[in-house]
C-alpha cells in the first residue's frame, strides 16, 4: 500500500509552490517525508541547517509530514527509509524534460519505485527558488511567495550581503 | 485518504500501455476504478460493450480494479463514486499540453480533486489506440502492443471491414 | 504609428480568457477590430450573427473595441480596414506551434504586419471555446469563465439540444 | 550501405519546403523515393494522379529522385522496394512529437529501419500543405510557396470550387 | 496610451536579431529604451560601457530609441521611467518557457506592467548573443550576425585575449 | 555522395546511447568519424587522452568508425576532414531546442553541411554522461550504461576523488 512518500528537492529556500506541493503530497500518503537534497553540485544561498529550520517551522501544522536531508541518490535514500514513491510537482511552466528525465533514470536504478507528478497549482506557475531569490536580492516583496520565516530571512541573509 | 482512484480513458482500445499504468495504478490505492468516457466526441472504433469487455478481461487477475463507464463530466462521475483521485499517464512522447488543461479544468470544476501523472514505461512510449488501430488496419502485428483478447478482435473487425 | 490593431479568432463563442486579452489590448492601440474569422473550416456552435452579438455586448463598456468580421485571408482584412498590428494571446498551456507558425504565414504574405503577443492570464491558463462547451454541453457551470450573457446562450443551445 | 531511402508524404500538395528536403535527400543516397502515402485517412484535395504528377514534374531534373506509392504501412513498403531509410523533415515550427512516434513505432515494426531527420531551411519553416491550400483557396499568392505546376493546379482547383 | 516601452536584455553583445526587435518595437511606441540589465549573475564579456556603446553606434539612425542601463529589478526600472511595457523577442528556436516566467513574475510584481513579445525575424533564429561569441572565439565570421561595430570589438577582443 | 560523416560530442564519458548512435551512424556512411568537442567551456571530468581512450576501447569492433578530436569550429573541422555530415542523436527526452540552434549555425557557416539526426533508442532515453557522473559520483551502479572500460574508470576516478 501506499504508505510513505518522499517528496525531495533543493529548498534553497521553500516557496509556497512548495508548501502547495506538501500540503496536497500530505493528502495522499500516510507519511510524507520532505527531504533537502544534497547531492546537487550547486552552491545554496541557505546552509543545510537554515534549509531545515525554515522547511520544519512551514509544516509544523501538517501532521503527517516529516522533514529530513539525503547526501547520496536518491534511490538509495527511499531504500533507506523504506520508501517506494516520490512526489513531484509540475509547474505550468516547467523543466518538464529535466523531471522526466529525472524519473526515468531513477526507475532504472530502482524499479520498483514509482514518481507520482501533481501539478503545481496556477497561482505559483511562475514560482521558484531561483525567482524568489532574484527579487529578495534586489529588495523586492516575497511576502506572497514564501512563508513568513523564509521572507524574514531572505531579508536578513540580503541586508548582510549588502553590508558585506 | 487516498481510497479510491479513477482511471478515465477512451479505452478504444486498452493498450499494453493502459495495462502498465493500470496495474501502476492499482498499487497506489485501494479501489482503482478503469472508466471508459463516453464524452468525447469521435466515433469510436470499438461499442461501449466491446471496450467493457476487452477491459475486463484484460484486468481480470487485479483484485483491486473495476471497470464501468460514464456519460457526463468526469468530475460529475469522481463525485458519484465518491473518489477524489483522478489517474493518468504521461508518455515521453505525449500530448502533455492536453492533459494539463484536462488537469487544471478539473481543478477548476472540482477543487477537491487531485490527478496524479504516472510517466509510461519506456518500452510503451509510442504507443497510442490510434497507433494500434492504424497498424491492424493494414495487417501489421499487434501482438506485443495489446492484450490478447484486444488482439483478437481487431483482427476480426479488420477482417470483417475488409470483406465488406 | 501604432493606430489600429487587430484581435482575430473564432469567438465560437467568446470567453473570459479573450475578453481579458480584448481588455489589455485595447490598453496598448488608438482602436481594437476584434474580428470574427470565418474562413476557418470547421463547423460552429454558433451562427455569426450569435457570435458577433456575445461579443458587442462583452465589450460594450470598452470604448475603443469595435466588434467585425472577415471571409477572406486575415492580411487582406488587415489591408482592407488599414491595420498593421494583429493581437493574439498566447496560454501558458497553449497551442504555442501554431500561433508562431500562423505569425510567420502572416509576415511572409504581408512583411509590413506585426503580431504582439500577449500573455493570457494566468487564472484563464486552461480556457478555451472548446472546454467552455464541453462543460455546458454536460451541464457543469461555466458562470466564472463566460460573460453573462455567453453562460445564458450556452445553457439555451444545449437545453434545446437536448430536447431534440 | 546506404543505398536507398525512402520519404513518405501526403504531398497534398507537394511543397518548396518538401522540395528542399528532396534535393538534400538525394545528396545522401543512391536513390530516393519520394512515396506518397495513401494510408492516411483524411481526404485529400488532389487525387492520388494529381499528386504524382505534381512531384513528378517537380523533382524532373533531379537525376536520382523516383515517384511511387503505397497503400499499406509504411514498413511493408520499405521491405517491398528493399530500403532501410526513411528520410523526414523537421520544421523548426513542427509537429515535432508526431514525427517522434512514429519513428518509434517504426523501428518497433521494422527494427532494421532507421529514420533519418533533416531540418527544413529556415525559408520554409512557416510552410505546410495546409498552409499553402489556405492561402490559394483566399487567392492568395502562393508564387514563392510551391513549384510552378503545384500554383497552377491550386489555382484552376480553387476556381472551379468557387464556380460550383 | 502606449509611449513607452522598455526592451531589457544582457546586450553581450548586441545582435543583429536584437537589432531587428528593437526597430521594430521603435515602430509601435512613441519611445523605445532599449536598457542593460545589470542584474544578471553571469560574468560578461563586455563591460557595461561597451555594450552600452556598441548599442549606441547600432541604434543611431532610429530617431525614438533611447540606451540606458539598469542595476534592480526590471519591474522597478520600469516604475522609475514611467514605461508600462516590456517588449520582448521570442525566436522560434527559443528559451520560450523562460520568457513565460519571467512575464508571469514582472506581472505578479508591477500588475499594470505588460510584456509584449514579438516574434524574431526568421533569419535570426539560431542567433543569440551566446552563439556569436562562440564564432568570433574560434575566428569564424559573425559579419552578417552583428552590427559592424559589434564586428570590430568582437575582433579585437579575442584577438587580445589569445595574445595573453 | 555520402562517404564521410563526423559524430562531434563531448563524450566525458561516452555512454551506451552515444554508442547506440555510433553503431547506427557506421552503417549510413563509409566512414564515421567520433571527434571529441575541446571547444566547449565547461571543465570536464576526464582528460582528452582518457576520453579518446575510452572510446577506442568501446568502438574498436566497428570497422569504419575513427576516433579524433578538435580545437575549433565545429564546421572548420568538417573542412579540414573533408566532411559534409554532422551526425547528432535526439533523445526521446532531449534539449530539442540546443540542437536545432546548433545545426542551424552551422548550415549558416557552411551551407553544405547537413546534420543527420538519428532518434536514440527508447533504452538510453533517460541517458546523458552527466547522469552517468552523478549516479558514479554516489557509487550506483553504472555497468548497464556504459562501456565496461568507461565503467572501470569511473569507479577508480571517484574511489581517488573521495580518498583526497
Amino acid at each position: 500500500m501506499f504508505d510513505r512518500a518522499v517528496y525531495p528537492g533543493s529548498f534553497d529556500p521553500v516557496t509556497n509552490g512548495h508548501l502547495d506541493i506538501i500540503k496536497r503530497g500530505a493528502n495522499i500518503c500516510n507519511e510524507l517525508i520532505v527531504a533537502v537534497a544534497l547531492n546537487v553540485s550547486k552552491s545554496p544561498l541557505f546552509s543545510l541547517e537554515e534549509r531545515l529550520e525554515m522547511l520544519r517551522e512551514s509544516v509544523k501544522d501538517i501532521k503527517n509530514v516529516y522533514i529530513d536531508y539525503f547526501d547520496c541518490l536518491l534511490v538509495e535514500y527511499l531504500k533507506k527509509v523504506n520508501a517506494r514513491f516520490i512526489i513531484r510537482g509540475l509547474r505550468a511552466v516547467s523543466d518538464f524534460e529535466y523531471e522526466f528525465q529525472q524519473a526515468l533514470v531513477n526507475k532504472k536504478l530502482y524499479p520498483e519505485c514509482e514518481t507520482l507528478f501533481l501539478i503545481t497549482d496556477l497561482k505559483y506557475a511562475y514560482l521558484s527558488s531561483s525567482v524568489v531569490k532574484e527579487i529578495a536580492r534586489f529588495g523586492g516583496c516575497v511576502k506572497d511567495l514564501v512563508p513568513d520565516i523564509v521572507a524574514k530571512k531572505l531579508y536578513k541573509k540580503f541586508r548582510e550581503e549588502n553590508v558585506k
